[in-house]
C-alpha cells in the first residue's frame, strides 16, 4: 500500500532523490515504501543499465545537469527533465551524489527552497548538523539542511548512544573491519587477498560520532578487508559501574533499529546474516538494523566487550527517511517518526521467530559461553 | 495472488519439497507462486536459522527423518509433522537434498505413491529421465521420476539446443568458470585466491547433457574460480554452415529462458548482473535465465563464440516447476507450462527497457566488436 | 656455509622435525641454517609433491608410522627408515604434527629419549611450559619438553612482553584479523568474501599468553577475514602513566623480533610487506619478526593504539629454534641463542637502508599523524 | 658464481634496466645470474620502499628523469646518476616501464645508441620484431630492438610453437583465465568475488602470438577471474592428423621452458604449483616454466584438450635474457642462448624427483583418466 493507493498525495511530502547509486536508489524505494511521502522523481548523470533500471520501474528520470542531459537522451534513456525541474516541484531532497559532488549542489538546493538532506561523505561543516534520528531528532526540526552520518558512524551512534543513555558507558574503544567495496562494483578496484590498515589512530569514524553525541569518549582502528558485504565492529567498552550482561543487553534492546542475531542460531558470519535477509525478502537482501550478536557479547566487571554488523549499503536509509520528516517538520516527535519508517520498512529487534523446546532440555550451543 | 486466493485449491497440485536448501527453499517459493500449485510443506533436518526462518514465512515444516524430528522439536522448532506425513499429503514431491541423501528417498517416494523430481547431483541411470523443459518436457508427462539436471547441464541444454534446433550446430566445447560455492556457505570451504582446475575432461557436464539431448557433439573443461556467485561458461561453435550474426541470436531468442545482456550497458562482470537482479527486485536477487552477452557474439564464417553466466541458485527452479506439471500431468504442452512458469516468476528476455536515443547517433560502444 | 662445511658436525645437535608441514618444513631449513645444529630428517605420512620436494632438497625422510612407511614406499618415495629410526639418532625432535597427532607423540620422544618441542597446537597441559625466547628462555634449559606458542601468542608475547619488560603496560584490549587458511592450501577450504567472527570473548589467544607472561592483563577478541596470508593484529592498550610515543617505542625497539614498518615507505598493507620480503630473497618470502607499524603506532596520554602484522607461516620458526638450544642445554643464555638463531636467519629490525635526504625538506607522508 | 667471480667482466654485456617493478625487478636479478652479464644499474621514478631495496640489494640506482631524480634525492633515495648516465655505460636497456612511458624511451635508446628490449604492453609496431626464444631467436639477431611478448602470448607460443614444429597443430581455440593484479598490488584495485570477460572475441592474445607465428590459426576468448597469482589457459586442440596422447606429449617436452606437473602428485591448483615453487627455493617462488598438467592432457582422435598455468610476474624474463644476446649478437645460436639462461636460473622440465614404487603396483591417481 503506497501513498497512491491511501489517497494521501495531496498532504505527502513531496521528495526528490539526487544521485541514483548504492544509496539513492534505496532511499527512493524507501520513499516509494512510506505512506506520508511521494518520491517526485530521481537524478542522476549516467547512461547505462542502472538509470535504465528506474525506467523499468516507473520511476521518473531527471538529468542532474545539463551536459548529462544531452548524453543521456543521446543514449535512448528518457528524461523526465532536468533536476531544476525536479527541486521545483519538491519539498526535500535526499543528496547521494558522490563525495565532490554533493558540495557543489548546496547552493542549488538553497536556492530552489528544498529541504536538503546530505550524506555522510559529506564533512560535519557543510550544514553545521548531524543526523541520527534517535540521537538527535529534535534539534534537527525545521532546519534546512542535516547530514545523515556514515554508516560505520551511525552504528557508532545506534549502539554506543544506546548505552550512553542507559547511563552505561564510560569510555569505547573500537576496530571496524570494512568491507573493502560494494558488490555492485566489486570488479571496479577492491582489495584482494589482503587486509590495509587505516593509516591514522583515531580513525575517523570516532570524532565523527561525536558530531552527533559530543560527549562520547571514543576510539576507533580501522582496516579495510578483502570482502564485499557489510562491516563488522569489535568494541571494548569501560562502563561506569560494574553491571550484568542483562543490563547490558536491556540498554540495547531499549534502542531502536538494532537487532539481536546468535551463533548458536548458526548465523555464525557475514554472509549468513545476509543469506538470511535474502531468504526473508527483503529488497535487495538488505539490513537496515544493526545486527548484534547477542550471545557473543560479554560482561566482566565494569567492562563489556561486543561485536556487530554493519550492513553498509542500507543502514543509513531509514535515517535518511527520518531526517526527511525532521527538516519538513511533517513529524514533530522523533520517535513516531522512527516508528512509522521501521513499520514501512519492515524493520526488526529479531530475525527469527522464538524457539519454543519440546520435550526435553534446551539444545547446546556450539562453544559459546 | 497466490492459489489460496483464486480459490484453485480444490484442483491444486500438491507439492511437497524435501530439502530446505538452496535449491528447496527456491522450489518452495517457486511452488507458493504458481497459481495451479500449493505448498503443503518442506521437510529438512536442521535446527537452524534456515528452517526457523521457513517458519517465520509460514512454511508448515516436517522432519526429514525420525531422528531429526527428535532434534528439531528439543530444539524449539515447530514441526507439522514428518515426512511421511508429508508424503501422504502431496501428489509431487521435489527432492533437493544432498547427493547422498537423495538416492535413498527412492523408495519412500515410490511407496508413497507420489510423483519424485530429483536434481542434477543424482546420477541420470536413478531415474532414467532427465529433464530440461524445452528440449523433452514430452517425454515426461506421466513419469513417476524425473531429474533436473544441473544448473551447468541445464544452460548448455538450453543455449546448445536452440541452435541444434535451428540445425545451426555441429560441434561445441566449452570451458566452465565455476563458482567456488555459493554465498550463504561461503564460510564453510570455499576456494581462496586461486583456480582449481577440474582434472577430468572431458568434465562430466557434457555427457551429461546428452543425457537430455543425446546427438550433442559437445566436449567440456571445467576450472573453479575464487567467487561465490554464478558460473561463466565460454564456448567455441563450429556450426552447420557459414551464418550471420543475426541468424545465431535468431535462434537463441527463439529458446526460452535465455535473457540478452550487453556489455555497453555496463553489465560487463558477473556481480554487475547479479546487482540489476537485486535492483529488479527479484527475491534473493535470482535469475532464473541464462544471461548471454549478446554484444560478445562473434560468428566468422562456420565458428560462433559466445560466453554467458548461469546463477546456479536459482536457474533450476523454473524447470523443478515444469517437471512437476509433467510428471503430474495436469499440463501436457510444454510451451504452456513453461509460459505458466515463466509469468508467474517474472522470467524474461531482457532486463531493461529499449533504449530510444533522441536528438543524436546511437553512443559509441565501449571497446566491442 | 652450514654445520658440514663448519667441521662442527661431532659437537652439533642432532635435530629431528616430525610433521613436514607449512611451520615443519621452514623449521627443518632452519635447522639446516644453523651452524650448531644438524637435521637428520624429517618424519611424514603423505606421499605426494611435498615430501618428494624434500627429496629433491636432500632432506632424508622417513615414515612417521607404519602404515604411512608401506604407503610411501609403494608410492615410490625413497625412504630413510621409519620415525623410530629417526628419533634414535637424534637429540631433539620437533613436533610440527597436525593438533590430533602430536598429543599421540608424546610418549614416543619420551621413550626414545628425546627433548621434544610441540607446537601452539597444542595445549599448555601437555608439556607444562610454553615457551618464547626473549620471555621465558631460562625457565625451559634441561627441561625434556616445550610448547613453543602459537603464532598469534607469540606475538602478542614479544609486543606486549617488550612493554611489560619497561613497565610500561597496564592493560592490553586487542582485535585479531586473522588469515582464512594458508596459501599452499587455499584450495582445501577457506572462507571467502565474509568475515568470521571468533564466538568466545576472550578468544583463546589472550590466556594463553598468560601461559608465558602470567600476569598480562589481556583480553583479546579475533575474527577470521578473507585473505590467505598473515594475521593483523589492533592494540588499545592501557599505560601504567602517561608516556610520550617516544618511549613506547623505545621499549619496543629494545626488544627482539620486532621490525618497523612505515606507511610512508608505500608499505601499506599485508600485501606489501610480503612482497618486501619476496625481493628480500627470503626464503619463501617468510618473515620471522613482528612487523609492527611504526608511524601509525599513537600515544595519547596514558593509552597507546598500535597494529601490527603476523606472518604465520614463519613467526614460530626462531622460537623453534631457541627451544632446541634450552631443552638441549647447548646454551645456557637466551640473549646469545636469540642472537645466533636471528644471524643466521636474517631476522632484522629495519627491512630498508636508512632514507638520507638530500637537498630539500623530508617528503611529505602519506596522511600520516 | 656470478661474473664479477668468473672474470669475465671486460667482455660481459653490460645491461641495464629501466622500471623496477614486477618485471623490472626480476629481470634485474635474472641478469646478475648471467655468467655473461654485468647489471651496470636499474632507473626508476619512484621514491619508496621498492627502488630502497634495490639500494639494500646493492644494486645502482638511476633516476628515470629529471624531476624524479630532484623527488628521490629529497626523499633520501641515494641515486648513482639519471637514466641518460646509465645509458652511456651500457651495451643493452631492457625497457619494463608502464604502457604508456616504454614508447617514450624509444628515441633515448636510439640516441644512446643502445640495443633495446620492450615488453608485451607495447604494440608490436613500436619495434617491428616480437620476441619469443625458441619461436624466432635467429630473426632477431644484430636488431636494434625487439619486443618480449606479453606472458600470456609468450605461454601461447611456447606451447602452439611446439605443436605446430612437430607438424601436429591444425587449429586452436582457447581459454584464459586471468590474474585480476599482481599479489604487491592487489591492494590498489582488483577485483573481488566476480568474473570480469574480455568483451571482444578473440581477445588479443591469439593476434597477438601470430607476431611471433605467422600461421597460427588461433582463437582466445579471455576473462579475469578473483585471484592474484597466475593465469590459467584451457585449450581444444585440433590436430593436423588423429595422433596419441604419446606423441602430443613428446612434442611438448621437445621444447624448453614448459615443465610438466600433474593432479596425481597433488599438484591440483594454481596455489600449491606457487607453493611448490617456494619449497624450492626459486626467488620470490617464481616459475619461468609453463606448468602444464601432464594427467590432464586428452587426446581423442584427431583432437586434444589441455590446461596450463602462466606464472606471469616470472614467465617473461628468460626470455627478455635471451633477447638481450640476440640483439647484442653476443651469442647467435638460440638453442645455446635458452640453454644458457635455463641453467643460469634453473629453469626445469620436472619439479619433482621421479618416484620409484617399491614392493606393489603404481598407486592409484586420483579420479584422472
Amino acid at each position: 500500500m503506497n501513498v497512491y493507493e491511501m489517497g494521501y498525495a495531496m498532504t505527502a511530502t513531496r521528495v526528490a532523490v539526487n544521485g541514483y547509486g548504492v544509496i539513492g536508489k534505496r532511499v527512493a524505494d524507501a520513499v516509494r515504501a512510506m505512506p506520508d511521502m511521494v518520491l517526485v522523481g530521481v537524478a542522476d548523470v549516467a547512461t547505462d543499465w542502472r538509470v535504465r533500471t528506474a525506467i523499468g520501474l516507473d520511476i521518473p528520470l531527471y538529468a542532474a545537469t545539463e551536459p548529462a542531459g544531452s548524453a543521456m537522451r543521446a543514449a535512448g534513456v528518457p528524461l523526465a527533465g532536468t533536476l531544476t525541474d525536479l527541486l521545483g516541484a519538491v519539498d526535500a531532497v535526499v543528496d547521494t551524489t558522490p563525495k565532490k559532488v554533493a558540495g557543489t549542489n548546496f547552493d542549488s538546493y538553497r536556492k530552489a527552497g528544498v529541504k536538503a538532506i546530505f550524506q555522510g561523505g559529506e564533512s560535519h561543516a557543510l550544514t553545521g548538523h548531524s543526523f541520527v534520528a534517535q540521537a538527535n531528532y529534535a534539534t534537527a526540526l525545521g532546519r534546512d539542511t542535516t547530514r545523515v552520518v556514515s554508516c560505520n558512524t551511525t552504528s557508532i551512534v545506534r549502539v554506543l548512544g544506546a548505552l550512553q543513555d542507559a547511563r552505561l558507558l564510560a569510555r569505547a574503544r573500537g576496530v571496524l573491519i570494512r568491507r573493502a567495496t560494494d558488490p555492485g562494483e566489486s570488479h571496479l578496484g577492491g582489495v584482494m587477498n589482503t587486509v590495509v590498515p587505516e593509516q591514522n589512530i583515531p580513525s575517523h569514524q570516532g570524532p565523527d560520532a561525536r558530531t552527533v553525541l559530543p560527549g562520547l569518549d571514543v576510539v576507533t582502528m580501522a582496516a579495510m578487508a578483502a570482502h564485499t558485504q557489510s562491516h563488522n565492529h569489535y568494541w571494548s567498552l569501560e562502563l561506569t559501574r560494574a553491571a550484568s550482561r542483562e543490563e547490558v543487553l536491556g540498554a540495547l534492546r531499549a534502542a531502536p533499529r538494532i537487532a539481536f542475531i546468535r551463533m548458536a542460531d548458526g548465523l555464525v558470519a557475514l554472509n549468513t546474516t545476509i543469506e538470511l535477509m535474502r531468504d526473508l525478502g527483503r529488497p535487495r537482501g538488505d539490513m537496515w538494523e544493526v545486527a548484534l550478536w547477542e550471545d557473543v557479547l560479554t560482561v566482566e566487571g565494569d567492562e563489556a566487550y561486543l561485536t556487530y554488523q554493519v550492513y553498509n549499503e542500507a543502514i543509513v536509509v531509514p535515517e535518511s527517511i527520518d531526517a526527511i520528516r525532521a527538516l519538513v517538520g511533517s513529524i514533530t516527535d522523533g520517535p513516531t517518526s522512527i516508528a512509522m519508517t521501521d513499520a514501512a520498512l519492515g524493520v526488526r529487534q529479531e530475525f527469527l521467530p522464538p524457539a519454543t523446546p519440546v520435550g526435553g532440555p534446551e539444545p547446546a550451543r556450539t562453544a559459546v559461553t
